[in-house]
């Protein structure tokens, strides 16, 4: 661990504790939400939920290993020799990356058999896709690094393959304001994303030391916050769309079976 | 930190207890009561509950910061050399200052597109206000906190020029008891916010020292009890009246209120 000045250690001690304080929000606000959707859409939000409490509860162990790695000696920090536990991040998203596919799957609301296989092939590959990554993330060598690198490429690329083609036509058929949404939502998750390879690639550039150490961590809450908290703010805005198509819907059924009701 | 007597010491520490109970109490008032108002305003009931669990998070952290910022040397506190994090403040306001300006927007039940709208642009006005004022309260010079100072002034100033000139119309047309109900909360907003710049100015004043640094703590824990506790409770009055003009109109109308209902 590189030596931090008092305002770089803060920097990423306070992104800690924002990112851990925007969790136990987005959960509260999960949990309360849920009945603000349709019976069907629920689903979504309870995952939505798992997702930050996961996430929350890792924070939470981060920000402590964060404080326990470092001494304040004069006004610097310094390593106090207790390692800084990383290896919480790749744990969280071993839980929470497959939930979070899940949770595209389930605001959907494609039939029981579409849903059950898309849930499936997207969990594992999500689960793949961290699992492989993982060997590379504490390997000491590049190539090493490499390779595992672009095995866990293969199934991101699967994933992205699944949500922009094969679930295009289930996308176009969503109703009203709710499409552009998923579109939205599933832009965010490529754009979120996106970001953790490329932390991923930081050692290729050869540039340790303290400025990489803070942006690495601040860079990773940002986007764990906008791909866990933010993306389910969207989920919930799906939800909360189609439940209001669903009720004009419904209405509309309505107002058609009254000449019927009135034939009695 | 400057030196405390043991007086002074506990008077924060207290005041920083009595701020954390406020919160509790209010976070389980706030999810059980959702219940007792129609189902349109539960959203602003939800974000009041998200509001005081944050800003509870918070002063349990500052609490604790507080104590291990000092120790106690015969019958005086003096510093441990443990930094005060008073950064605590910053991240609680980014989160919740948005949240409380949604909540009166939730409230007032406008269409969804007058919603999204006025929620997006006073939301980022608020994150902007508390993002451009925290450069200047970590400065070392007046000058410095002068220019971020007034840049955060200027989104508040739009703020309240949304709440006082352009949804004026808008809080006219609430039904009886709310159209009162509402136009004292604006005015317990505006003096509740308006307690925080007067703290960042403290500064000028020179008077650093035991005293101010009391002041200054206690004051920040009752702003923070009156502008989100007291706030929260003034909104659920506001549901709780709305709530029961549209049981009023309902009863006249019941075919209008048969969407409302369902709703549950």
């Amino acid at each position: 661990m590189p030596e931090l000045t008092t305002s770089q250690y803060d920097l990423v001690y306070n992104t800690f504790s924002f990112v851990f304080a925007a969790m136990l929000g987005s959960f509260i606000f999960f949990v309360l939400a849920r009945q603000q959707v349709a019976a069907r859409y629920r689903g979504a939000l309870i995952m939505s939920a798992l997702v930050v409490a996961i996430a929350g509860y890792h924070y939470f162990r981060i920000f402590e290993s964060w404080s326990a790695a470092y001494e304040l000696v004069g006004d610097t920090y310094v390593a106090s020799g207790t390692p800084f536990n990383d290896a919480y991040r790749y744990v969280d998203w071993l839980l929470t990356v497959p939930l979070l596919v899940a949770e595209l799957v389930a605001v959907l609301a494609l039939s029981r058999r579409q849903s059950t296989s898309l849930t499936l092939r997207l969990g594992i590959a999500a689960a793949l896709m961290v699992a492989l990554g993982y060997p590379g993330e504490v390997a000491d060598d590049n190539m090493t690094r490499n390779i595992w690198g672009i095995a866990g490429t293969i199934p991101f690329l699967y994933i992205l393959w699944v949500l922009f083609r094969e679930l295009g036509a289930a996308i176009d058929r969503q109703p009203g304001e709710a499409k552009a949404l998923v579109r939205n939502t599933r832009l965010l998750l490529l754009a979120t994303w996106g970001f953790y390879p490329l932390v991923y690639m930081v050692p290729y550039l050869d540039i340790a030391g303290a400025t990489t150490t803070v942006a690495v961590q601040v860079g990773y809450g940002i986007a764990d916050v906008l791909a866990k908290c933010g993306y389910g703010l969207m989920i919930y805005a799906i939800a909360r769309a189609k439940t209001e198509a669903d009720q004009q819907a419904g209405e509309g059924l309505v107002a058609e079976a009254v000449p019927v009701a009135s034939m009695d």
